[in-house]
């Protein structure tokens, strides 16, 4: 049997996704391997984390700061809001490059199985902000599932009385495809090809 | 692009086994919305575990104390040493519930492809633990691949002067198959039919 403390890393890190308990037992093993280059580096980058990580009070996304390093940044447009699911989008979206404007991070999508319904995600905040008169178009960059495109259509209703152009990704999406999914070059092409809602 | 706290974690936790960069944002992620549940216990339980942990110098098994647990074990067995690649396999078997013996962690196997001879692996004290004289029975329980089979062989080779029998697993084992991979049935027949190397 493995010792109390490499029983509960072999716990936690199982409940991270893609790791079950065979190969959280893996990772665990090769963890203690390399105690002082990857054990107690990873145990205070993750502690670290936990002190310093902070989700963003305008956008949502995660950051050490807040305002979070993108709605802090002074050359990022402001007439653009890019509306995403959750954080890892966001992520991929500038990793991607091909966008410098804001964002808007909903935590979610609407969810008539998982009973999510608009007030459960930051949507709220996002009419707020899209009212503001320097904002002129807001993406829904949602993904190509059923509740995404759900979401998209509710949102884009609530913002049809405000004096704003309303986009989606356009070509790129797989059917039934999530954003995050997406390599670099699928999500430029979408992003470019944008459409109105 | 995320703040450098969620970068480095991201970086360390691709370098496990079973996650890749993608993987790897996803856990991240999923670590940073359960701050408290599951980010800050897995920092600390990883701290702990590398300042507690260490190889057993008597069999080389992975544990808070040295001797291990095993070896420290006065209801276990003295006359069957039992002797397997890494820890991985020593807690697979454990897991199984059918070995009542101590074990031999080698810290691997033979590989000429890899350049690992018989002086990096744990052998030498392997061969003074199995001269002792109420040792009666080593049972090689490596995988069943080629470096396994060539190291049994070796280590059946050493062993030969000796006053001990020598046995391996023997049904179960599917070819090419490692021991951390087999169900628990599976490896317990393979201990109840072992059979003389
Ligand atoms: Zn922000
Ligand atoms: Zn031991």
């Amino acid at each position: 049997m493995p010792a109390s403390e490499i029983e509960r890393m072999i716990q936690l890190l199982a409940r991270l996704p893609g790791l079950g308990p065979r190969s959280a037992r893996r990772a665990a093993l090769a963890l203690i391997v390399k105690r002082e280059s990857l054990l107690r580096p990873l145990g205070e980058a993750l502690l670290r984390a936990a002190d310093a990580i902070r989700p963003c009070t305008i956008c949502g996304n995660l950051d050490d700061r807040d305002p979070c390093g993108v709605c802090a940044d002074p050359e990022r447009e402001t007439a653009v809001l890019c509306v995403v699911e959750e954080v890892g989008d966001l992520w991929a979206i500038e990793r991607a490059g091909v966008y410098r404007g804001r964002y808007h991070v909903l935590g979610g999508t609407l969810s008539a199985l998982d009973g999510r319904g608009p007030e459960q995600l930051n949507i709220a905040r996002l009419l707020e902000r899209a009212a503001v008169p320097e904002v002129s178009e807001v993406i829904l960059a949602l993904g190509a599932t059923v509740d995404g495109q759900t979401t998209a259509h509710y949102i884009a209703e609530r913002l049809e009385p405000l004096n704003v152009s309303i986009t989606r990704l356009a070509q790129g999406l797989p059917v039934g495809g999530e954003l995050d999914y997406l390599d670099d070059g699928t999500l430029s092409a979408a992003f470019r090809q944008r459409r109105p809602a």
